[in-house]
């Protein structure tokens, strides 16, 4: 499989979303479907680590079921705002390489994996 | 800018996280990342939503910049569990268009977009 | 009906939960379960205001019922790390009228109401 | 020192926010409230547990400091929507005593706490 841009997923969900006269929905909508998903995944990850036991009958979604449902509205909250997944991917890389080398370990045989701008 | 693909963005992060004796964090450990994740976003959009005024000295993101540290966690999560973001994005996208469709008001002008399979 | 206390309340927390052999669930379980319940009331809220709709056959909870639930975690959580809630109920109501009045405008007929130490 | 009960707790928070113009935050702005207090519970709990260091310069808080913000921001949501907790507490306990039971292992030397009218 062929694996899709960052900039084409975009582009599938706007379509999809675009078909209809609703909509995205209004930020603070999309921040509290984030926060839906996100409980949805954290039952799951609560499920599959085998401390807590699913209620009888509740349904049981596994976390990368989940995490597609969270990468989804993530997703819509971008197009929404207009913000490009590129951007912030790459803006995000380059803040952690800068920020948080310093805070870890280095693993001996590693050659420091950085921005090559910087 | 090319548009980097959903499988280079994770192999990208594994490259950064590899670097480091640490690795990737426990599941529940990312759980909690990503709502600390989410938390930052929510009060971004709080702040940008113009109802809510920030703290004196408290330090202003951008839901963008938010945005694309919940993006990172959300892939961490998905590499240590050997989870491909492409897999999980089709399945949610096939999911979505053959379940939520009827839930919304179709515009006039629109073919509907549709998995071909269905 | 008689208000309980905060620590009634724990108390009767922490009697329904010590009847079990597996007590309470370790931090990170129990703020899993904090967002699994935020998430809950976030969609309660979400339908709430009318502008998403449930999917058919989604069960609904009231934001009420949803609160509760939270509530009940957050007790769980305070139980089990031995927090008192009347202490930090305290704390924070000190700490935020200290802090946060500046923030916003007070009401012509209002006496500013204060902690009176300080 | 007196336990506070939840009525009072809700009148207290009701008091201070009372003095403002701006009083309480539309529904879901208080969710995305929830979320950000969550999210600072969650990385305060984070690393506590000692898996995660805070980055240089981050302010730490305690979980028990977190925890207190929480509760506030539960409380103003609540005295929003007009929810007493004393309700939502007494019907939520009375819901896990009769629907969760059966999912834990009783104590040999526990006879069982239960609702009396069940």
């Amino acid at each position: 499989m062929n694996s899709i841009t960052l900039h084409d997923a975009q582009k599938r969900v706007d379509q999809w979303i675009s078909q209809f006269e609703e909509g995205y929905f209004p930020p603070l909508v999309q921040i509290a479907r984030l926060t839906e998903e996100l409980g949805e995944l954290s039952r799951a990850v609560s499920h599959e680590t085998g401390v807590k036991k699913p209620k009888s009958g509740e349904p049981l979604h596994s976390s990368a079921e989940e995490l597609g449902d969270l990468l989804f509205v993530l997703i819509c909250f971008a197009n929404m705002q207009n913000i490009s997944l590129d951007n912030i991917f790459e803006n995000t890389m380059q803040k952690i390489e800068k920020r948080d080398t310093p805070r870890w370990t280095l693993k001996k045989d590693f050659k420091h994996v950085q921005n090559e701008e910087n």
